[in-house]
């Protein structure tokens, strides 16, 4: 394709609204428009590399044995009501009527309409085990979109199901798109872990999170320096390291004036804040709330939805009203005589002599004891990991890395067969519920992280395997014939030679033809300048920058090696 | 791939609700599933099909220097409400508000949106001309969808938008967008015919449409016989000929009791139905409007369209409340002395001596003549074409033939860069409207076309350019080693050579293996039988379905040359 020619509308100034790299290259080097909040078009070169990543997770998904269908992105209502997920996914789903008035979703992800598909088709145990999967445009109403088509409201992605008749076999399809997704971000060159992941708005018993590691990333991981443990931050279970065991006191009250905080009432009382209960007052579902934890954490709100079932949506800090209507006063709430549901950490039924709130203005407990004094639903593990905090059963300390997600793999077992009636019959003719699991790789989330990864200050270093195209051929003057005669013929045996080649043929000045090809980042480069007439030309690498001297033949052969290298 | 793998739920029965062969077939193939009406979901078979057809309209369009991007499938209501067409596509036109209530539709066509798109990123004349793609999924709310992918509510379709400087430069767009559907739909292998086509909804000045000839085509078209011309229906124009001239004779009222229709009062006044002035009661958008053609004559809707400016769905016929608001009586509307918009076809200026309604109950006119009796608007042309008319100025007459528009081209003008302010600055500096094209194939219609020119009762016998697979290896009987060995090996031989083939290595009865072998149809068959021992199989190709009795590596030979002339 000749520059000439091309579509490509970059800009020299950085966009104000682009907080990180890939944002701010995609729009520079013209790959990608905002055309809404959270609505990208992509362009000519955009859309090429978007393309490059659909194709290697076509092929690996087509190797591992996974069969490419597409289903509408609007969906039935009914399916959504049935499996309980038409409230759960509440405003991030866009909805829609037709001129019949029947409802319809744009399919943010799509458990149902698989299930249902294959609910209405499969009859037998012979046609399973079974993996289908689409690369399709999916839709989240996301409150805040941002980073570009990093979290965009309309995105491309690749999403599998497959249907199995055990767990057993379930077990070997994971595992087996484990490994295809192993393929898939080996090839396109991203640094990454694979941790496990919370199941969220999914359900099911297992899952994987595959995670590009990047410092602009949104999600936090945590893993074991040995490299065998990984987690999400929401996953990571913590073991918590209870303050030194007391003889049990007596229950006192106590006056606390102006001592709110857990820092405040821990000062005011001298007290280890590992002994003072922090109440965390939620609405969730309409429900109120009191959630304990030891007072020197955070808690970690991934498991208590997990816990509680109700959805992120759903949840709200209590107002004062609330805070009111449960008798007790802001900043006092604590677990004795309390008109709300408890819930508690475990470990808050392990540390003796709690200091809590006593519900009361400027009043607190000291000596509190659970099971004596209170009582609530204890949860194994509430708590948010930290920095310092143990891989549980090893003496490692979590390490910490932000990472952006491009892959994630669900055990779903039978939540979706069961809520949606999906069954086969089996060797005896009998009913039974389809074991299912669920696989997506956010398709143009990927190209924000190999470009978070591969990138400098004047633009994205393409790794060749996603490139919109493998190779530039630079005229630095056009009104010199020689250099224009090289130049083309260089282009036109590139080409010949199944090469993705550009060639820069516009009357630019050399300056703004060596900008954009930074820009835009093309891992080969030849520039035919002043020794054309020789058949000498500059030949580099978009990462390493270092111009050398050659021949033109062998510059070809350079980009025909690294190609084949890919 | 094997058959004992592939999800191909094949159905023995014809589906009630199909009542065209694509639409049968490829329900019965396992290709599509209806997931709601009008919506449906493409099967691997199927969605192999569709992708073949895509590349090749992807690789035309390339070749003819068009460039790929993509836009999103939800558009922001404001740049429809700019170009006025919001209201026009009306009910057709799913619509949907973000969680910040913001408005968007289901994109149906995308004109003002690449213009919009241009309007912000092109501002030189250096950049043009201009032609953007792009291949994405369509939404119509349509009525009454039917023929499963044929008329569907969402659909994939290839639209492209051209931007010049100038009239000329634009037809040369447009004719190269002609030249490349021309070649796209020769390598779809269809029959078709490309003819002037009516505007509709684009506006615009000139238009084709390419018609894939087909009995059950819901379109027609009509043609001259020495192939010069065509047209559709809706824009063939009609040469009325008119009625012997007579001397004009004075207005007389008369009583026609029981004669409304215009059989009724050209036999009760015998005259002639020409002389007979037809009464087409209409409401548009609000206004009534009484339409009078040539007695003999249909209204065409498409022209009256075309001439109002009014939308299709903001017509509708009067109610007899309507009738008597403009002081008339149905069945006897005529044009003297009627308070209502009249529009008359230009041979209506031309016949003397007419029969009128009197707009009174059981009373006619007769010997009106326009100009002296009554006025209205005149219209070159408001007449829906008929067999026995002829070809304009030539002594042909019209053939007739039924197809289904895969293909559209329009020149737009400058119709939607107006309306949507998108200007670029010529060699003077000075600000100039864009000259627009726009282009459309569609890609699931075109599978359906492709499929309606290619089938016998027994199945699809699709051309190899985009069969699913090329090839299928039968193995008659998969417990006979002999069978199974060379069945794998001539499978594994034709998959190194390139070739897309399926092996049918399924636990079922030979003719249950030919009956779907036909129904998918899959060009070129090798069938292992009883004298794979001797190296020897059955060769047959699914259009002759002739078998011949050769050796596996002529057959293979075969095949590998049948793919090589595709």
């Amino acid at each position: 394709m000749r520059l000439s020619k091309l579509y490509m509308p970059t800009l020299r100034e950085d966009p104000q609204d682009a907080e990180i790299a890939s944002h701010k290259f995609l729009l520079r080097a013209g790959m990608i428009r905002k055309s809404a909040s959270g609505v990208y078009t992509y362009l000519p070169l955009g859309y090429r590399a978007i393309k490059k990543i659909e194709n290697i997770v076509r092929e690996e998904m087509d190797n591992a044995g996974a069969m490419e269908i597409l289903m509408s992105a609007i969906q039935p209502a009914e399916i959504w009501k049935e499996s309980g997920r038409w409230e759960k996914f509440g405003p991030e789903m866009f909805k829609l009527r037709d001129r019949n008035d029947r409802e319809f979703c744009l399919g943010p992800t799509a458990e149902e309409y698989f299930t249902t598909l294959v609910r209405d088709e499969v009859k037998s145990y012979k046609d399973l085990p079974l993996n289908l999967y689409q690369i399709q445009t999916k839709y989240r109403d996301e409150k805040r979109p941002r980073f570009g088509i990093n979290r965009a409201r309309e995105f491309l992605m690749k999403d599998a199901y497959t249907f199995d008749t055990n767990p057993e076999t379930l077990h070997e399809a994971y595992m087996n798109m484990y490994r295809a997704y192993e393929k898939i971000f080996d090839r396109l060159h991203l640094d990454y872990k694979i941790v496990e992941g919370d199941n969220g708005a999914m359900g099911g018993s297992g899952s994987h999170e595959f995670i590009a590691l990047s410092e602009t990333g949104e999600g936090v991981i945590v893993y074991s320096e040995n490299g065998k443990f990984g987690a999400t931050e929401e996953k990571a279970p913590v073991e918590y390291i209870l303050p030194e065991e007391q003889e049990r006191k007596d229950l006192e009250k106590v006056h606390t004036p102006g001592a709110k905080t857990i820092e405040e009432v821990s000062n005011f009382l001298n007290v280890d804040k590992k002994r003072c209960a922090k109440a965390v007052d939620l609405v969730m579902a309409g429900e109120r709330v009191i959630v304990f934890i030891p007072g020197d954490r955070e808690l970690n709100m991934a498991k208590l939805i997990s816990y509680t079932g109700v959805a992120e949506h759903d949840i709200e800090m209590m107002s004062e009203e609330d805070i009111k209507a449960i008798g007790s006063f802001a900043g006092y709430t604590g677990p004795i005589g309390l008109d709300a549901r408890i819930i508690v950490d475990k470990s808050i039924t392990e540390i003796n002599n709690l200091v809590v709130g006593a519900n009361e203005e400027e009043y607190h407990y000291i000596n509190a004891n659970y099971g004596r004094d209170f009582e609530g639903e204890v949860v194994e593990d509430l708590l948010l990991v930290e920095e310092g905090d143990k891989v549980p059963g090893t003496d490692d300390e979590y390490k910490f890395a932000r990472g952006i997600e491009v892959g994630n793999i669900f055990k779903l077992g039978t939540k979706y067969s069961k809520s949606l009636n999906a069954t086969y019959l089996d060797e005896n003719g009998k009913a039974n519920y389809f074991y299912m699991g669920s696989y997506g790789v956010g398709v143009t989330r990927s190209v924000t992280a190999v470009i978070e990864q591969n990138h400098d200050d004047n633009g994205i270093i393409w790794p060749i395997a996603v490139a919109p195209y493998e190779a530039i051929v630079t005229i630095l003057n056009i009104k010199d014939d020689k250099q224009v005669e090289l130049g083309e013929k260089i282009y036109e045996e590139l080409k010949s030679k199944g090469i993705e080649v550009l060639l820069d043929d516009r009357k630019e000045r050399a300056g703004v033809k060596f900008k954009d090809r930074d820009l835009i980042g093309i891992p080969l480069r030849i520039t035919c300048g002043k020794k054309s007439s020789d058949g000498l030309v500059e030949y580099s690498t978009r990462r390493e920058m270092e111009n050398s001297e050659i021949s033109y033949e062998d510059a070809i052969n350079n980009i025909l090696e690294e190609v084949s290298n890919k």
